[in-house]
């Protein structure tokens, strides 16, 4: 049975469109709108709101701050955000394989009994300017780079936040890959291999 | 044509047999004595030293106050040691295909126009002080975790000094693998596979 794959990705870097791959070519569920549906009926939040809050801190800096200060009186939205997908992606994984792609997925699953292959795609800052230039265009008024870099700051402060940990330490993932260099589709190639001697080594 | 493959890895990660597996299976030289022995020639220091010396900073530490305080003067046995090192393995990596563990490698050949495939190895402390007791048989008198702790240190330090970078950043890496959760034969295939690709794609 293949493993439950989390993809933990830099912006920019291809990790969502990897995995979105990966799970075509071995032919389990790729999470991610279903998540978010999920997370809209258990949480009662719009789903605008739980793409916006699910995994970045962005406008959300100030509930950062509120629940700075009272977070031993009461959760804010994006706790109670986080604890949703929490149980939806516990749920999941539990099902059988699937990928992954963000939400602290890691670290939720890392006590979880579910057998897990973690990833991390990552790219230089040249590579991932050129990718969000293909992919959104060239937005006018915009500083792509300072995009990137404010998107990796909100990641990683989620991430702190709620597990308490470094995002991106090599020591969290079982295979981290440059996208950057080695291209998509070899990244999607190799995970892939893997999942597939993974599977055999369990038969 | 394979790529140059440089190893950099946790001290007891298996990094090195694994860098030895994959010199063996794609059927190219294995450098490690190779350059213990050119670099005594070059630098006129004794095999034991090099070996010592050459990517730990260990007792050489007494050289790092020297040289932090007398840099601007002269070269330490250390410096002219890396500088030899640094020769040999450019010399080597533009004669062909190779494995290289360790050695500032990855950095050395950075801007050396040579395709490089750059590896990084680690695991958790539970699998490593595993692979030490393995490898070195029941040690007395030694704490086997500290001793991976010092060693950690060490090379750190060492490619500190010598290259103004964080070890074990994962960006440095085209490839990270954790070889206490894939195993080490997991490790070999996967570089393996990527090798033969990048060779493919270069054909």
């Amino acid at each position: 049975m293949y493993p439950v794959i989390t993809i933990s990705r830099q912006f920019g870097s291809g990790g969502h469109s990897i995995g979105e791959k990966i799970a075509k070519q071995l032919n389990i569920p790729f999470l991610d709108s279903e998540i978010v549906d999920r997370v809209a009926v258990e949480s009662g939040y719009a789903k605008e709101l739980i793409e916006e809050q699910g995994e970045d801190t962005s406008s959300a800096n100030k509930w950062f701050d509120i629940s700075a200060a009272s977070a031993m009186y009461f959760q804010s939205p994006q706790d109670e955000i986080f604890l949703a997908q929490r149980k939806v992606i516990l749920e999941n994984a539990r099902k059988g394989p699937c990928v992954i792609v963000g939400r602290c997925s890691d670290y939720i699953l890392r006590n979880a009994e579910v057998n897990c292959l973690n990833v991390l795609i990552h790219a230089d800052m040249e590579h991932r300017i050129q990718r969000v230039l293909q992919r959104y265009g060239d937005i006018k008024n915009v500083d792509v780079r300072k995009r990137i870099q404010k998107k990796d700051k909100q990641r990683r402060t989620y991430y702190r936040y709620y597990t308490d940990q470094h995002w991106g330490e090599y020591s969290n993932y079982d295979i981290s890959l440059d996208s950057g260099t080695l291209g998509e589709d070899m990244c999607v190639h190799l995970v892939c291999e893997l999942a597939e001697k993974m599977s055999q080594n369990n038969a």
